[in-house]
């Protein structure tokens, strides 16, 4: 065993640090409150290789262990998880394209899309299949030597904004084992999207939802085999629920730095208020539960890196725990602020409603438990 | 010991009930989203008597007591309690104003403030006086036969939209008994506003700092003796207190209700998401949690009432619970809404951004708890 | 409504405060270690009437309300949870025989029960039949003008050493409709006992699996009607649900008050640890806590004395809130003696692991939790 | 970074968890019950060599990373968290002994304490000073070539029936600099021990008082320097904390063993009590805050095993967060084993009486916070 990180690994997180403060930091706090999304910027981040830190190198990835990528992640979301969070999705659908795709398709969009230069969305849930996604109704029949696809995606992170779209559909019959996955063009005829969503954050992504009408696709824009898609979907989310989680825990660092700086200069009572227990002792936990979920997410991501059986089962814990976590550290950093806390001229309001939707988010936190309960009911599973 | 609420007071919260959704329900999302101060809604609440409910006769209040006033202000709040609450602070300072003005000063603001058509605002915080209110450093010297004010307020609810300052400055020395308490007209010459401030929500009411520059007020615009004005403060916020918890239990109560209809509609899995057992659990947690809220509230609201001895502390007790229940009531609600919770379509998590700040505003929490453990560890008190 | 007690709920609780301190308090701690069922003291407490506090009048009860019962209640368990709680089982059973027993019934045992010189214990739960407490198989099938009872029960506080069994058992088909009420003699032919019971805490009153075997009781010893024993045992848990959630109000303050006297007196550090502001707000919250589920308590209470038709529901949730409220405080308070804490010279391990089992009997406070959210997902209660 | 255990550490922790089945399982209710020291299997363990499995080789230790300590430490406390606590204490003294003591004293005790065949109390908390540790009374003066010493100990582990005392006695002035560790042999002239101490668990290992009245010891049981005895004691506290912590992992990996296999034995409504959501998901959150804990145990024992610089800080963390999450876990597989939990026939009350001490000793989790929030805001740690 081994807890620290290598020379490498520590001299990476440093290049994401840097990036983060000079590309996302004097610009965050607008990009909310003016819901910009900042393409400019997140090309940035695909020159240093940010878009596709896990995608295989036949699409010029770096191919990075995922525990590598949440040190990038985490950096950036410290300053920015809306923005970062849509790089990861990014990174999930490049990653998917990029180890099911055909060779044209990965020709066509791979080097694009690790360079930031073009973006994914990943469409999965619809309006009717949240939780229960294994119920899609989206359906992509066989027509013309390709497919003919119909219906329609919801919450769909960069909808409208981005130049592919990692679809889930169904070519089969009902469940789980009859949906396939594709790649189509995000300005494929017949593809529409809605009005961009209020949110109560993540401003710097648009979500909209997505309409299919007779969208063709030819047949090598099928990533996998018919059938398979669920499955890859699900690969896909193993990874990206390491990912949000990372944004969580990314947020909760940002937040906790901003309190301690807080702590030490605020003066009240005449002393400055770090010399009160109580918040002495708030700060403490706070601290103390980002170091444990850091520690889930990358107990996590290197099980997923190792192939480990449960991996998928210490995804969704990891997800679970620092989710909440993270939100309950950013909302504490919140209150430790008083009434500063609550204004957008600091971070603190901001980060607390970007890090709520992480525990709805790539499966809410309640299927993480529906996930976790079945591997340890099952009895087989030795969780340690 | 009589735990019912008589014919008369749930006519009176069926009032406000119905006051709420007509008034403020078509409307609440739109104040919130565009950030607007409803003062016409405010004035038609002032009709109902709602911008005076405890006020006295003298300035045609409505002179009931606390306990009901909550009746009011929790009806109105689960629709908006950003705009409930600020008409919470109108009161509360009306009340002031009614209570310890002079016969002039009732005169020219009394009437006109219970029914709504000029409204106040409460100033007391300062930058560099928050939690340590008794610090605070705006200055009165008399003047002239008057008062000349100089210094800075922050945080004041309604500034620049409002017609009356009640306002603490320092009259004598340090510490609470140099402070002193006046009305002051909000367009003095000398007094200028700060820009809007950007917040998290309470989006409906402004929120800005004050300046006072060689403000000149009368002698008579003092409101009970010179270095009476904390007393006078701390005494409008025993009932401010109450207000803001009720405006978390309102809160709580419309997004209970929202999550009692969604469990009931939404599919998932083939069966409404209401058939899911932990979903159950956390509604009923939620309604357990929001009755004893409830009940705090009331206790305290009839301690005050009745002039009870402990009356701060129970307070003290019922803003620290109620407005923590309220909040995370609230969340739980976003929560059980999934990705809908987040999206402004749903009122939800307005509801959460609104009732964060109640657990910060009139005293935050930590606050709360020092009043509470002062009362417990001096030994006296029976708190039971 | 009127939060206040009256004058002679005061002296009653205050009577009830006597009587603990001189009868339980010298002994409570050598009850626990040696569990010694304390009969004689159980008996004084019915000299006082609190054997029989809201039985009916026709078998010498006080006829109480139920508000007033827990005053009493809840002053004896903060010195002694455990023997409390074996009282106000043995007042619910009275209760229930002295509302339902035929008339030969009430006199044969109504006026030793309520007096305390006879006790009373109340059989529903089963090995098999615990939370599904309407699945037991306890028969009773009529036989020689009578009826013939053969089974078994778990858990029966005071088996083995009190004198009726309210018995819940089988006389019709399955579910709850088929199940009827009786009272038996303890020491019928054919009533077996088993061991006594090790458990965690409620020590001073025995726990034992009872057996019936052919156990052979007259006619007249039916309560109510067959078929309707299981409603009238779940008449006895709404109020019994009321008792047990006072134990743990009791408990509660008994653990508080002594967290109190702690603070102000152990010294570290050079001062009495009273000043440290962590431990000032943790004993905040459980006071805070603490009064709320005494409030959730008394409205329940009120509730089942008005015959409102939501007071089930108002009795889960009291239980659910108080009993786990009442746990945290009692473990915080151990946490705030740190070291002494633990030890049982000290009253706080006592408490905690009395206070323990509350969240468990009367229907756990997961089965509580059922019961409010069926209530809510109906649709039509009003749980405000 | 790599999260797996090696094929030795996992046949080592096979061999511990061997061990503790075939030694501890039978005998530990009975331990607890009848509040039985036993020496024998503790002793066995030694064979095995857990009785000095950090200490250094020259007494025969097993010199292992404190990281693997851990290993055997939770398999051991899976089945007897107080005994293995006890187990944990000696091999930290004995570890301090091994480390500081001259080769006298190492001669003297080391072998026969890393074997098990003599066992070590650890002799720092005084009546007057628990947290305040560095405040204690006990002196030690230079006599006779040697030290006299007088004072009181209390709340220590193993008194009255071990061989050596690590003792912390002051030998200079005030505070923590004038403090002096010896090795002072258990039944020196002038050492007498209190009563055995009645506890709420923790009772397979005696805790009692010592007094030492004019106790005469060489100069070369002096450990370490004069005025070291402090620093000296707090490295011990650095493992010793971990040592605690995990053993409430194990307890808690211990309980939710158990609770696994009850929800899917366990009957109710017709099927097993594991087919229902909230448990599923009750059980769920158990397991992942268990999994966090055992993450922050291991975290901080490799920092400690690196002698890296904020490795108290990681220590305090690791305390905490695994002895809070480990009572937790206990008490909710108690409440979800219903009455039975509460019986001592299972096993979970007596885990959860064991574990509520870990929150208390070895510095409270109260101290644990104030550690931990210092070093963060001295500002220059970087606990990440």
């Amino acid at each position: 065993m081994d807890f620290e990180l290598s020379e490498e690994q520590r001299a990476f997180a440093q290049t994401a640090r840097d990036f983060a403060a000079s590309e996302f930091a004097p610009h965050a706090a607008r990009w909310d409150a003016e819901a910009i999304f900042p393409k400019e910027a997140i090309a940035k981040a695909g020159e240093l290789g940010f878009c596709g830190l896990y995608a295989p190198e036949s699409i010029d990835g770096l191919a990075l262990p995922r525990l590598d990528a949440t040190l990038v992640f985490e950096e950036m979301a410290a300053i920015d998880p809306s923005t970062t969070a849509f790089i990861t999705i990014h990174n999930m659908a490049t990653w998917m394209l990029g180890t099911w795709g055909t060779e044209d398709v990965r020709k066509r969009w791979g080097a694009e899309l690790t360079s930031g230069r073009k973006l994914a969305s990943y469409c999965l849930t619809e309006p009717g299949a949240g939780s229960d996604a294994g119920s899609l109704k989206t359906r992509a029949e066989a027509k013309d030597g390709g497919y003919l696809i119909n219906g329609g995606k919801a919450f769909i992170s960069g909808a409208g904004s981005t130049d592919v779209l990692v679809l889930m559909a169904r070519t089969g019959g009902g469940g789980a084992g009859g949906i396939s996955a594709f790649a189509v063009p995000a300005d494929a005829p017949g593809v529409s999207y809605g009005k961009k969503e209020h949110k109560m954050g993540w401003n710097s992504q648009p979500t909209r939802t997505i309409n299919f009408d007779n969208v063709h696709v030819p047949a090598d824009h099928l990533l996998g085999s018919e059938g398979e898609g669920f499955r890859i979907a699900m690969k896909g989310l193993d990874g990206g629920r390491i990912n949000i989680a990372t944004c969580s825990v990314g947020a909760a660092q940002g937040a906790l730095d901003a309190a301690r700086r807080y702590l030490n200069e605020r003066q009240q009572f005449g002393k400055p208020i770090a010399s009160f227990q109580a918040l002495q002792f708030k700060l403490a936990d706070m601290a103390t539960e980002l170091v444990a979920a850091r520690q889930m997410v990358r107990l996590a991501a290197s099980k997923l890196d190792a192939g480990h059986a449960d991996a998928s089962t210490y995804c969704a814990m990891a997800k679970r725990f620092a989710t909440d976590a993270g939100f309950n550290v950013c909302n504490d950093a919140l209150q430790l602020h008083g009434g500063y806390g609550y204004l957008s001229e600091f971070p603190l309001e901001r980060l607390v409603r970007d890090a709520r939707v992480h525990q709805i988010l790539e499966g809410t936190n309640e299927i993480m438990r529906v996930i976790v309960a079945r591997k340890l009911l099952e009895g087989d599973a030795d969780i340690r």
